[in-house]
């Protein structure tokens, strides 16, 4: 081959060049690779073992298989996606009809089982996002608010109808001007006491309920969240039970609604807008739990702080981020089934009638293998999010947990799935681009993972928020840098991971004092930090997801050990790396170090190489949601003449 | 504010903590901030003279009035999303129609006037992607197919009917089983001297032509690529145009056509899947430019080699990533100067009657305003490359930098577009995910764009594979790394990116030598560089584009000078910042500086923060194109009730 021979002659070439003195002797020789190798040998394990690990919860088993039957012995859940928007919609009411008539999802279960709630919908999401939204809204929105925000007279009244779709639901939080920042919505509703009634209004146009799921087409009452006046006294956001269909599908009295309309996906919800024009609902429409209107105005709370109280109202909503997290672990673990399998079997140059797996090129390895391993990694401290969310008498801790880890996790791994479904759909080619490959609709539907439930960036917040405040109160240990090199030990690891957390909550607290110190204000302070904040909150992320994955491999039998470990060095590499300038611009690592980090990539990629198939066939999907015909076995001869795939 | 005290009180916390030693003092107190101050300071610039710089080509903007006048004046151009597959591709191909009938693009121009082709076809783009991709299929894939491997027989015959619309076209190329490795197609074409026709047959499934766009409607004729054979003597791969409809569109003898079905995006174009059943076809059939055969079944040729007789035929497709380059740079901007203009609008947060414009927060800014400065810096090298594809008489330099600036461009700028449709989707929440604000199906239609006409990480291959023939051919100059601290100056900057440029370049040939010399293939040792070989394609695209923005700068005008200084600066420390590892690892930066330019970013997007909006209103995107309500001036009146958009 001449280029063979061209190339072999660089060498000599290089010797005349003036700079030649300046290059560096290339990495991949200088570097010792007997560390690197040899180290992560994966001795066999057992596939079944392997994914109830991975699934967590115990019963998420037989809750699974309970989805699995009902899905799969009716057709109406089969793939479709050739649709406009009303047979989107009409289709999705129909496939949610029939899970709530086979009983498996319930409101009245929703607070006594809420793992069995949670694993059923994150499978749901599996079959199709939309069916799995439009049943969030109606059960863990406008359901949750009704049962966590109401009290027995509302429980009575309402969750008969809601478990029997009797009564289709919408939650009216967010209005067209204010999303993010919920405290500044403006819909009233004042308190009439001639009438004992609470009149609902939209002030403007910004203040239209907006985004609001159910609500263009089958909701008939609305969890509407408003400012409570009365007397001309403001109390605050309270949540209050508003009709806005009636029973045959027409406006109720004094609503308008309109429609969201066409949308990158989700085209199955049913996306609306909705204005209240001095509609009167009666006194027992508050959902009174946190605060209540007596018949001549009185207002009563437990919770004294307006802040405090809003902070109770909107609590129940961290099940969303849940939720979402443990959704974006699912649908990852899918996207990485369906593409390495493809990469397995899909051949591509390298000489005829023997050509080259693309999985055999390291572009290829580069990018699904470090995904597969954040995938396992960030398992545990989901599942862990998951025990602790279930958790039926939560402490006070608890409760802190919950809140900081969903936000945490809810943005790492919505932005984790994201990139995973690009990855893969890169890695897929063309085919990637095709609905029947399953990667596409996932790519669209659940592109608004990262807004909903709680901006990314807002919820990253919550998590430096709180690190900043136990810094505060002396309850955070800063962490020095461990420059020690052998980086396959965990205690290195977690070090190293400590270390950049711990670093980053210190360089915040002092900025803002800085901040301070030059007459800023606090808001002044804490936007000017955004960049570190947002850094923080990942860094926690990161940081717990090692320790939680630490944790399972403790506990793990011996045969699945190695596979795990294997998955946390190359995850640990591949984040360490990722963040390279701030390790080495804060002297969080040592050069050699870093770059023994950098050069492990490559050499944990061929570890990984002859396990990384039954790797992701151990992962906990059901293979009967897998209709991608790149992920079958002989991809070629899914694709023969006349072998119609009509969706 | 309780909340502020305690921070303050923070410090105070601080130090008995025991691993207090070991916090490094905040960065933003550490470095010397009068440096990154006041440097970029921005003067007023006419917004009309930037839009007419960042064209480049002068005919530019009266091709692109063209287009805004016919598109303006036919409703049917006017965006609408709530369609199925079928009455998508409907309305594609009468849009199509309509275009063709006004006589804007041609074959016939082709070759004449090819910057007036592309600078249309990008437009379009803006328009509707389904729309310039069926008609790119139709005229930059089979009209050109015709055109520059046929010969006057094929001009005479087809031109006049591809122009009309009356023969609609498809190409060919991609089969099942081969995409990015056209050489391994199983198509066969083989000569029958006694008939003299050419038998055109797929011999097994993996040989389906697949993803043919204009197929599975549309097209009535072919270009098909297949492996010539004469005699049992194989030649290699050729083109041939090959009947696949009749004119009433009925499918023709001995072929057989499938649909692709449902995609992510591109609805609108009907990709289709063929398969040849020993279809004969005449000897005239064959595109006769580079290769011929005689009626006796001799072959004749210009080009002996095989490997160079294919390399001129697939040569034309250098055109199609010359085209998403430069869209991608259209949709860029056009999907900035939504997010831009809402973010500037858009109030969230702060105190009540004076909230804070999300633009305020830097989280926002960081996303924003880099993507802005990368998208002006990116517009130089890509006006360069339009202008030398569009030179008339290409000298073999012209013809290679062509091949090389269109393989690296076109892989960074469809990643740096996607890049940017995820942020600004992002960063416009809700309303990122609506249809109405346009984001949303530039992000599904376009998402091809990474795979088609080459893929990123094949094409950046080619990069890197040139570079290093010029380092063994010592014509590639080897730079030193430059350790001032000057990070605003040009000199400073270039000599950076290219001593990554060069440090990557002499590694990978160190790289290749040491595993040749452990006895592996140049294929191995290729294949074991990969992740080089990618970050080297990708720098020599960030140093041309620095390079090219330098020039472009240069010949600016004063008013001109200071807004694309900031550009410069703020894409710099953004793309070092981005591979700040490497840099620090391999000592291309010192600690210090590595530091500088890590801090300058926020200090680059306070400068930016003035005129960014001015900025992206300067860009040279038809106004009328922008659609989105959230991109007007006052947003909220446009979802007041009762305005239907009923696309």
């Amino acid at each position: 081959m001449d280029y063979e021979q061209r190339v072999r002659s660089i060498i000599n070439h290089l010797v005349p060049v003036d700079a030649s003195a300046e290059i560096e002797s290339a990495p991949v020789a200088s570097v010792d690779n007997s560390i690197l190798q040899g180290l992560n040998k994966v001795s066999k394990w057992d596939k079944e073992e392997l994914r109830d690990y991975l699934e967590g919860a115990p019963q998420g088993k037989v809750i699974k298989q309970k989805i699995i039957d009902i899905v799969s012995k009716d057709p109406i859940f089969l793939p479709k996606y050739n649709m406009n928007v009303a047979e989107w919609r009409e289709l999705t009411v129909q496939r949610a009809i029939k899970i709530i008539q086979s009983g498996v999802i319930s409101l009245a279960e929703f607070n006594r089982d809420p793992m069995k709630y949670l694993i059923s919908m994150e499978t749901l999401n599996l079959v199709d996002p939309s069916l799995s939204v439009k049943l969030g809204v109606h059960f863990s929105l406008f359901g949750n608010a009704v049962l966590n925000l109401g009290t027995e007279k509302h429980h009575l009244k309402y969750i008969k109808d809601i478990d029997t779709w009797k009564l289709p639901g919408c939650f009216g939080m967010t209005e067209l001007g204010h999303g993010s920042n919920v405290q500044g919505i403006e819909t009233t509703a004042t308190y009439d006491k001639t009438t004992q009634e609470f009149i609902i209004n939209t002030p403007s146009d910004s203040a239209q309920k907006f985004w609001i799921g159910n609500a263009a087409l089958h909701g008939q009452a609305c969890s509407v969240f408003a400012q409570l006046y009365i007397d001309n006294v403001h109390y605050g956001v309270h949540v209050f039970v508003v009709p806005i269909r009636n029973p045959d599908g027409t406006t109720a009295e004094n609503v308008r609604i309109m429609d969201n309309g066409h949308k990158l996906g989700l085209q199955g919800v049913d996306n609306g807008r909705l204005w209240f024009d001095n509609k009167r609902i009666p006194r027992d429409n508050l959902l009174n739990k946190f605060g209540d209107v007596e018949k001549d105005g009185t207002y009563v709370t437990s919770i004294p702080s307006k802040n405090k109280r809003f902070g109770s109202m909107v609590a129940p909503l961290v099940g969303g981020r849940v939720l979402i997290s443990a959704s974006a672990l699912n649908v990852s673990k899918m996207a990485l089934m369906i593409a390495t399998r493809y990469a397995y079997s899909r051949k591509q140059f390298g000489s005829k009638g023997n050509e080259t797996p693309i999985i055999e090129y390291l572009t290829h390895q580069r990018r699904l293998f470090p995904m597969i391993a954040s995938i396992v990694a960030l398992s545990f401290p989901i599942n862990h999010l998951k025990q602790i969310y279930c958790e039926p008498n939560k402490t006070s801790q608890n409760v802190k947990d919950v809140h900081v880890w969903s936000s945490g996790l809810k943005a790492v791994a919505s932005w984790t799935k994201t990139n995973i479904l690009q990855l893969t759909r890169e890695c897929c080619g063309g085919q990637g681009f095709s609905s029947f490959n399953q990667i596409a609709l996932f790519k669209s539907d659940l592109e608004i993972d990262m807004t909903y439930e709680g901006d990314n960036h807002v919820l990253l917040q919550q998590v430096s928020r709180n690190l900043l405040v136990e810094l505060q109160k002396g309850r955070y240990n800063l962490v020095s840098a461990n420059h020690g090199s052998n980086i396959f030990d965990y205690d290195f690891q977690i070090q190293t991971l400590k270390w950049r957390e711990s670093n980053l909550v210190s360089t915040l607290s002092s900025k803002i004092m800085a901040q301070l110190d030059q007459g800023r204000s606090l808001e002044q302070g804490w936007n000017s930090c955004l960049d570190t904040i947002t850094l923080l909150g990942k860094a926690f992320v990161d940081r717990i997801t090692l320790e939680y994955l630490q944790i399972g491999i403790k506990k793990a039998s011996a045969s699945l050990r190695s596979v795990l470990e294997l998955c946390r060095n190359l995850y640990f590499s591949w984040r360490v790396n990722e963040d390279l300038g701030y390790f080495l611009c804060h002297d969080g690592l040592s050069h050699s170090t870093a770059q023994k980090i950098q050069d492990s990539i490559n050499a944990l990629c061929q570890d990984m190489l002859p396990i990384a198939l039954d790797l992701v066939n151990s992962f906990n999907i059901p293979e009967s949601f897998i209709h991608a015909p790149i992920a079958k076995p002989d991809y070629m001869s899914e694709f023969r003449y006349g072998l119609e795939r009509k969706y």
